[in-house]
């Protein structure tokens, strides 16, 4: 969404050109509002199938539904029709930082209106937590009861899920690249790559990749319907698999289906979910070898069936599960911890102090830049596995001469230094967060595992509270707002809304 | 100790020369030897005055000490005259890798050794523990009954962390910043400013600052015996403050003595084991200024006080103490964990989870480098807020030129580097530690707070098992190994052992 309104503000047909980053002053908010108003004329419409299935099910909401879309409608065509006579001009880094910052937001919060018009009447604390959470692809929820939910109010969950999945997808292949987000100018590269020898133009990978996007949406929702789901619950569960969001029509998540094939289902589309979508472009252009031969994807399924094994390996030793079961959960738990999902085959919050401890370090591991999870993202750790094997060989051989390698291309030390200083950002983040949420009397356990949790953008936590057996509801209100701006934070890749605090940022 | 057999191993009078940076084959390990026969003479004659205390106290732990002396003091003195006539060459790169590791973990050993022979009877993995825990001034124990302890062992606890605590300074200044671990080749010019401008020769910084370190002993001893310790306690006391050990001759700690004056006399002169001891000796040469002017002290300072202001704030808020004694309590503690001594004055484990999530946190925040101080240390957090903001102004500005300055001098790349790989090493090495003690059975709390203490060498951790009011003694005897291996790592900066598994060291 918000590429394609950034590209024709631009009025270029690159995206790379659109967020020219130069220097410049915020002169006029005209494109940011024009992009807004794209943005707010699509959530209106997105709202309009809960509408009908909420007529159809003869449930109130639909009155909610309809309130918010005509609301969000006329604030959005306001602001096309205003400012459609903008200058076509290329956006500054600057004005780019704002803009996604105010999208995400904005989105946020016309997002959470219908949440708090609905049947659950929840409060702004709850609507707002639930709605960010939702478009952050995070997955925790206040919600308890979903199994007797109004349909319009779980479509529009899976929506917002499946909508803020693409939206951060386009985000990470077209915008951060050139933004030099956190060491994602490596990707820059590979964009061009992409698009000058695959495809030629950058309009062409938004769409081929919306594309793929939707295929892979439609045969998830098959797959969970001919094993077993209503066409209803498999639509809405192959939004947010696909979305690595985790929301589900059920309280008991995918384990309130008790079917093997169902969650072996979910094991592969969060995994196809975690991978970098570019390169399913790639392949289906013509180069089929794009997919194993990306370093990051060897690393990222590597993590997954390592992290699993040792699931697998506790839990039977553990004597908590046995067989092929044990292994289906632990897969299942590992892949969905790791790419951030949150969905829940079983509590595995009663695994132990080895699987808590185990997956609440695989919380912040995170799937690949330019998929939908969220997280520290695994180039980020091949990158800092590079620099620090190089590290050790210069303390070795002070003399000699090393170049820590991506992708077989040397990585700069400009590129080096953004990653490393995002992950140092992040665990600042994480402990700031974590320190601010046990203030508010939360215990160990659930402020670190909350604080992860929503940075990473995974759903739910550990410990009783905010496990999986567990729900955020419970927690005061300031511990909500805490954790919905960090979850921003953290699907922002964290330095496109800090900048925004910085006084270098206001400044002239 | 370390630095000074070096220096006369390698026959030259600059320990800069004693370490070039050469690639070079570990040829033969006579210099190696040669070091360890002198460090082992040392252990022998400090285990003197522990013979001599339990012989007046009429304690049979004496022949413990007698034979734990005699035997290493052979094996010491044979390998100073079997490697006497080694050749006289500066070491490589690796072999002082080898060495320092070396000399560690077999001072580790040989100091253990009449801890197993003592009255305590403790089993290898308990001694060992003790005596690595000692020697690394970390400061956890395993022993509960030392208000009954005999002398000598009393004694012996101390001048270990006494003489680890002068080692590690030693490295810090002499040795670490020559091998660029973790970014300390930051100091390698201050270093230089030191032994050219102020100190002409680097023999001259090391007994100088030896000379400090006795100084600060003795003054805070005479402060301690005058404010009620009997002269043993104020020794043994004086040695683990300016250490910033954390052992003490009593279970409940410095609380034991149930004195303001002392634990006010503990706060300073644990804050004083955490600066910069090479500032210490710039200031007795003239140079009044540079304690002030160091921007390590600075950030110092603001971390403590910043720290202990919040946690006053907690506890008066939440009640559980008043006035005076809630500011002395939080003050006390924060520094005792910031720079790793680890003493309790009260139980800071029973303030309420605020408490919990900060001071784990501040537990790794440790002291100044090239004071006796562990964890990730002051100067690199400063020199992260440095590049993070460098990289926040290249994100809003991307043809700016902006350098990250450190003292007022320009951090270079490969420094910035070498400090971010540092931080992510500790980060994996806390999580991989943490997964393996939870593996072994700990609770979350324990084993995150453990594999932290360890690698930060503060001593306690948090929760009811290794708390302040806890004792390591019911951990199992492999989660005591692998918390020694944690001490040992972060102690010496993490590279200088990992460099040893890698096989890049092994190779020719």
């Amino acid at each position: 969404m918000t590429l394609r309104g950034e590209v024709s503000t631009a009025g270029r047909d690159t995206a790379t050109a659109a967020v020219r980053r130069t220097r410049g002053a915020i002169s006029d908010l005209g494109p940011i509002a024009f992009v807004l108003g794209i943005v707010m004329t699509v959530l209106a419409l997105a709202m309009v199938p809960s509408i009908l299935v909420d007529l159809v099910a003869d449930r109130p909401d639909w009155e909610a539904f309809l309130f918010s879309a005509g609301a969000t409608g006329f604030v959005g065509v306001t602001l096309l029709l205003m400012h459609r006579r903008a200058p076509s001009r290329p956006l500054s880094a600057r004005e780019a930082f704002l803009m996604i910052t105010l999208v995400w937001t904005v989105t946020a919060i016309v997002a959470s209106v219908p949440l708090a018009f609905s049947e659950f009447g929840l409060s702004p604390a709850d609507a707002f937590f639930e709605s960010m959470s939702g478009l952050t692809t995070t997955g925790s929820t206040v919600l308890v009861g979903l199994d007797l939910a109004p349909p319009g109010l779980l479509l529009w969950r899976a929506l917002l899920q499946w909508l803020g999945g693409i939206g951060i997808i386009v985000m990470g292949i077209a915008i951060l690249p050139m933004l030099s987000v956190g060491g994602m100018q490596l990707f820059r590269i590979e964009r061009s790559d992409l698009s000058e020898k695959v495809l030629p133009r950058a309009g062409q990978v938004a769409s081929a990749i919306g594309g793929v996007y939707l295929g892979l949406t439609l045969i998830c929702a098959i797959l969970y319907w001919s094993a077993g789901m209503t066409a209803f619950e498999a639509a809405a569960h192959a939004m947010t698999t696909i979305a690595t969001g985790g929301y589900s029509t059920s309280d008991a998540s995918i384990g309130g289906f008790g079917d093997p094939r169902i969650e072996w289902i979910a094991i592969l589309f969060m995994i196809l979910g975690g991978i970098p979508f570019g390169l399913y472009v790639q392949t289906l252009r013509g180069h089929p070898w794009a997919l194993a031969a990306d370093v990051q994807v060897r690393w990222f399924l590597g993590i997954l069936f390592g992290g699993a094994l040792l699931l697998t390996l506790w839990v039977l030793l553990d004597g908590r599960m046995e067989g092929a079961g044990a292994l289906r959960h632990a897969l299942f738990t590992t892949v969905s911890v790791v790419t951030g999902t949150g969905y829940a085959s079983t509590d595995y919050g009663q695994w132990g102090p080895f699987a808590v401890a185990l997956l609440f370090f695989l919380m912040c591991v995170g799937g690949c830049s330019g998929s939908t999870t969220g997280g520290i993202k695994v180039f980020r750790f091949t990158v800092l596995y590079a620099v620090a094997r190089v590290q050790m060989q210069r303390l070795l051989q002070p003399s000699g001469v090393f170049r820590a390698l991506y992708n077989e291309r040397p990585i700069s030390d400009a590129a080096a230094i953004s990653v490393l200083a995002f992950i140092f950002v992040f665990a600042l983040s994480f402990a700031v967060l974590a320190t601010l949420l046990s203030f508010l009397g939360l215990d160990y356990l659930t402020a670190m595992s909350a604080s992860l949790t929503a940075l990473a953008n995974v759903g739910p936590g550990l410990g009783e509270i905010v496990g999986p057996a567990g729900n955020f509801a419970s927690l005061p209100d300031s511990a909500k707002w805490l954790l919905a701006f960090g979850m921003l934070l953290g699907r922002l890749e964290l330095f496109t809304v800090l900048v925004l605090f910085t006084r270098a940022f206001w400044r002239a």
